[in-house]
């Protein structure tokens, strides 16, 4: 990984990791493997150190028991970075428990590779106290000797108000460029891949437009529910835990003009653009639905109406997507986990062949990463040649790639915040942007108090998204079902 | 087969294929294997007989075990169809021998179906005795009682104006319609597959054309030598043996406008549309080479110019095409046994991304049938996200398509004259076109001597091939080779 | 006109015109006139003779001041040419007839550049005497030194049937390319220029389709009624004597394909290419009307449902026009004299400008021919500078190419006849397939006796045209009407 | 023009406007004639004051006197306008004569709509003492009630470096939403127009691109030689007195993307976007002129190198525009004066017309601000059908829009300086990507001290401009020249 060395990561200066909640569970989940599988592959900077900070009382030897739990390797190698990790219980508001924990990285940090030293502050925290760790780390966590970077996680507020008001209060305390936003889709491997696909191949180039695409699908589907989330979903539901933010994401590198240039502003600047353009979407383009049992939940008000599953359509205003649905599908308790966005392009028009469906261009995020053309052919043999089938062109990963595993999201996405590379996070004017498109709808639904489309466990949701999606130009084709090729 | 059966074979009639030149090579590799296999698909009407027509004096049971050598089947599928062959001696320009036949075959096809009848007469003979049966079999040899049908095999002259006079001596004889010129190349799978992806694959339209092909090359490679063939072969040359043909009737699928529908006769107006807007061929855009030993062969002279390797560009001037250059290379003694067509895309234009290599679609018609479409994706894994690989979509057919074997072109194309389609059969109009584009070519290089250029067997061909390739455009990408993926 | 002389008229030969039918309207107000000034403008052949033929008995002098009356020039040059025109009365069905006349003229001939000569025969007579003039020129009346041409005048038949039937006789008598069929809107300047205009300009090559043309509408607009023609007109209707063949021809030249070269058989299988793509009309696309008082006419039945007025709408089932109506207007009694093309583009997707109109191109075919564009520009002046207002590029032929008239269609024709370019005349497989698309649907209303609406005379026509117009994706823009700027 | 009186100019706030420099040349040739005009038509606030500063010791009746001699209008009109005008003397970076000012203005603000008032400062003053006036008027001249413009003039630095330090000086005392940099080019008609005719024309929208833009041409000619301004001139010279901002503005309006909305910042990100992927000019794409005779002028250096002519080529390096030259002229001394964007279309593929000649669509900016179309048509009457000749459509501003003279651009521009609107005002960040671009070159040629090639007055300047034009693909069309139909 040549490139990967170019892209060097201070190697004079000491790295400081703290993980702001660091017993909670996307901690554990998520960050600490992640930053042991970097230190594996020799990704992590020899002198880093990781600091998980959080209110419990835990002795060291146990959380590095529980942080190993979740590691898959080696016990030599867990052992070796074990040993990097430390903890501080404090108090998530208390400037003094930073400045203490800011003392004893200090030290550290002089011992390996100092004076001179940087900080990430890694906020595993739920949202209602990430402005309180932002004042308090601003306050007294800060190095002094080199960059502070501070990597947040989603909610990103909840609605238009609140989200601004957290980019305001934020931005009073750090600069744009010191804040990494995650949006973990943005790390996954088929995304990351979007913008090769769109601008390093001419054969996409034409294709990508009005005049040839006739709708867009972009599909999250879980098959598990709740998972003891209940308490923290029933206040967002699924349009703003994920459509909003992941859904959206994707949807805006597959519709953004080409940038200038690679870097990560002026990336940002064409997702921003594709964003503004979106109109606000409007209620009579939403199906909503709650699976059975959902209000069964201790946790979930009995009269709850959170929606666990949504359709929506965005409609882009631009020279080369208007009139071209966006449609946003999203739900829990489903009957596959499967994640994908489906390009469906238009009839042939005139065409000389009766029987002919479209082209669909499906790009597989997970599982199974795969990129495939869906198209027709001949039927091989004797049949009249005019005789049609459906075949595809197809690049699964697994199959194409063997003999290694894709990295996990927060992989890459730790490595670029240590390398500075804001290309993959969000910045506060897209929050703005996709707020914006949101928002009036979902106050619509909340202000008429819509109940959502009740839906079968395990089924394919409410009948009604289906209605949604065909009245949106989509035809579902008989017959075929991609085979999952190794 | 169901459509197989809604275009049926005449079931009212009787039905004699005859099969003049049958002790010849093409007829036993070729012609009865493939009416065996037909045969044995249930494809040949339970009525019809076939009746080998030559000079050797062969008895019937020799010629039996003859013919049963190169088929492939059980012994009793072998015996129920040579109970169907016949043979009859007799001189190729002989009226009564071929009314003797026709008696013959006429109290058969009374017996089997009858009175009425319809003939095919197969036409695998020298050029030098071809005119002499057409008109011997004119003069006795047609059934007075249902259709005849006459195919016909290369060459079809050996410039414009032996071509010429033959059209117009089958002409006086034959009405078009009753003519089946055969180019076995129109009879392979993904040629005929080639008007289903163009027109019926919305993703391929607006790529097909000047603004995003950078270059086309249909490329034909024997590993094998002579074979025998020197004779024949040093008085055509590659050029004449398989490049004006082969090549150009795929070049003419590829290159044609979209048919007004899909029946013979308009799909043939547009292969010769397109013939006629090429230009003819200039001796700067040829490359020709002759094996090393070649003149070594006792049947070739010892000052023999005949290519056994050609390369040439051939300019379409339309609106399509100007400037694209579809570059025909053909060869024998060559390192592999390949016949494709490469579409070269041309560079993304204003790409941000460095190291980008074009896109190639390419069609695999023999061996091992295959379309795929070479592709940059990002480096699968934390690597830079603008690190490129060449990758590709691919549909390989043995792989998609498991559990049968393609038919050979000579079934398919016997079965669309009993069915009389003449779509995959060459007008008299499209031979004239590709004649102009080829014969002032042809002439210079014989008036002026020019001597090919001398290259190793089992090698790639002459090295100023290649420098007329990239000259017209052709990029070679390095570090890419497309594996098999069965 | 260097041009001209390059394709000089056979010098070497006489020409002889035969007008049969020469003492009918056609004949005197087009033929002659049209003759007439090509002799003034030296583009007759000096040894030419013009010979009319008819029933009536007329005396020489009688004759030549009949078509005098009609012509326009000098008394010189009316002596001059009145000297050429001889007239011979006889029967239209009489061989014996047609074999004086040939002698006549052999005598004339031989005096005058001969004894080798060409003839022209232009057949100025109703349908119903046709083919019997046609027998007995063949019979008699040819050249047997030099080239015949036949010039025949619409109509061709009046449904599918009939016009088989009409090219059949004349088929057995005449080969196509003797066959010089007249559809004089092909002769008219701005029809003439559009294989120029959509050819030989670039910037209209990427707007010619489907993807940028909403829809096309080709008007022929009479404000003349009857005009003594009512017993002719009344039997075939305004369907089949203005739009089946004047309006169609245009649609062919508008919509066909480029052709592979300028060349007249090149040109016209173009012509036909594209009919044959057209669908039949259904009768739900088609609105006829009667202008009121259409009855009164003592030549008209009294209950004729003839329409004097029709819209009808043809789909074009190809890859560039699927999609797009072809609005087809014709009527007579309306509000004004005019024939053009308004070739009306789509909205600009996701404009940013409110109260943008759409763009069309407009071809003024007559009178006062001229194209436009009307498009959007910003309000001069200091109004925000997103104010727009409607304008147009303008090309207006007498204000750009002043000092000259435009020549009438029967010149240009007679002299293409003359010079034997067949481009500019129909041919049989046009005939045939223009009648496709027309006959089903005039059948259809034949047979369920469908009444045309009524409309006043000197009026738009009836409302129910532009509801249809409308429906088919046509949008009128208020406050802009085209001024003629000279 | 009701879209003014909506976009009203803070009615109920008085306005004071400072021309600063008011004795100059440019203040008494532009600004005054401007507000003066603005007066005429009531688009001056009733209660605006136009307060000139200057060092200059002038009487108000001597200064009112100077500013009347170049306003064009009724006595009466003069009158009242001058009224209006007051003249103040001060040094430039003196505070206390702001403040002294602004004491003043705040009386005659409180008697006229006050006390909340709005100040806009025009600097018509040199660039060297540009930041002190700057700072001097936000030490003490602004307002405190409402709001303050300020107005500024080319030239914006001499290169990168000095641009950066001008905006980072002017950055630190005003807001940029604060200042209005002038490019006068962009408040001129045609100049207004290009957005609309870009975008509010489907017709434009598919041929505004590489695939049929062959190359574009910005000229900008004077026939005048130096006419006074020697001293400032040689300083600069042609490239950064015209070439860099006029011309460089008009590429941007040309080139750039569509934007999400009509909104100044949204405009203005895309004129910088398409800035930021040009490339900087290279020294081979530039040839420069001087005019013989420069150098006699006393305030000329003798051995001066600047140039009084250029031409330059621009590459933008994005899919729209790759392999397109932008090719920018501009000189003084020529033989006309003429500022004009010629866009030349490619040719025709595969055209079946000889002589056709390629498309081209000229904005003429000045004088006689016009848009044509050039095209080939027919040549009208009875030559050959495919004999050519050049044409155009054509929209010329005087004979369109008769009756009214189009404003000045400074009167536009004031205008939307009072009103607040910045789309026609050049930001920051696009001026320091336009010098990116010409930095480079103008540094190169200065440290080799490249001599430009003399030329005569009144010529149309050095041949190698003409050069180096043809060999980016301009194609000069002999035989065609455009005359005004007015």
């Amino acid at each position: 990984m040549a490139e990967l060395q170019r892209a060097s990561i201070s190697p004079d200066q000491a790295l400081s990791i703290v993980v702001v909640g660091a017993s909670g569970d996307l901690a554990k989940k998520k960050t600490y493997p992640a930053l042991f599988t970097l230190f594996k592959n020799k990704l992590l900077p020899d002198h880093a150190s990781i600091w998980g900070f959080a209110r419990s009382a835990i002795q060291i030897d146990d959380f590095r028991k529980q942080i190993r739990a979740s590691m898959k390797g080696s016990e030599e190698e867990k052992d070796a970075f074990v040993q990097r990790c430390f903890y501080y219980q404090g108090a998530y508001d208390s400037v003094s428990s930073f400045k203490d924990l800011s003392e004893k990285m200090a030290l550290y940090e002089q011992d390996h590779r100092g004076p001179s030293a940087n900080r990430i502050f890694y906020m595993a925290i739920p949202p209602n106290v990430f402005v309180d760790v932002a004042r308090a780390v601003h306050g007294a966590g800060l190095s002094t000797s080199g960059w502070n970077r501070v990597v947040v996680e989603k909610p990103f507020g909840h609605d238009l108000a609140s989200s601004r008001q957290l980019v305001q209060q934020m931005g009073e305390l750090y600069q744009e460029d010191q804040l990494y936003r995650i949006d973990h889709y943005l790390g996954k491997e088929l995304v990351l891949n979007l913008l090769v696909l769109r601008f390093a191949n001419l054969v996409f180039v034409p294709l990508w437009n009005r005049d040839h695409i006739s709708n867009v699908i972009i599909t999250f589907k879980e098959d598990i529910l709740l998972e003891g989330r209940a308490g923290y979903f029933d206040k967002f539901g699924i349009i703003r835990d994920v459509m909003q933010n992941h859904l959206m994401q994707m949807l805006a590198l597959i519709a953004m003009e080409p940038p200038v240039r690679l870097t990560a502003e002026y990336v940002r600047d064409e997702k921003v653009k594709v964003l503004r353009a979106c109109a606000p979407i409007v209620v009579e383009d939403v199906v909503t639905g709650q699976f059975e049992g959902y209000k069964d939940d201790p946790d979930v008000p009995e009269d709850s109406i959170t929606p666990t599953f949504a359709t929506a359509v965005v409609r882009i205003n631009n020279l080369r997507w208007e009139g071209v649905p966006f449609i946003l599908k999203c739900g829990k308790g489903l009957n596959e986990r499967k994640a994908e966005v489906r390009i469906q392009f238009k009839n042939v028009p005139g065409s000389p062949f009766r029987g002919a469906v479209r082209n669909e261009l499906v790009l597989r995020v997970q599982p199974d990463e795969a990129i495939y053309m869906k198209m027709m052919t001949k039927v091989p043999g004797l049949n009249d040649f005019e005789d049609l089938t459906q075949s595809e062109m197809d690049l699964t990963y697994k199959k194409r790639y063997t003999g290694g595993t894709l990295p996990d999201a927060y992989e890459r996405l730790i490595l670029d915040v240590m390398r500075g590379d804001h290309t993959h996070f969000v910045r506060s004017d897209e929050l703005e942007a996709a707020w914006q498109i949101f928002t009036p709808m979902l106050h619509e639904l909340e202000r008429r108090r819509v109940s959502p489309v009740s839906y079968k466990p395990k089924s394919r949701g409410p009948d009604e998204s289906d209605v949604l999606i065909e009245r949106n130009g989509f035809v579902r084709s008989v017959g075929y079902s991609w085979t999952n090729p190794y």
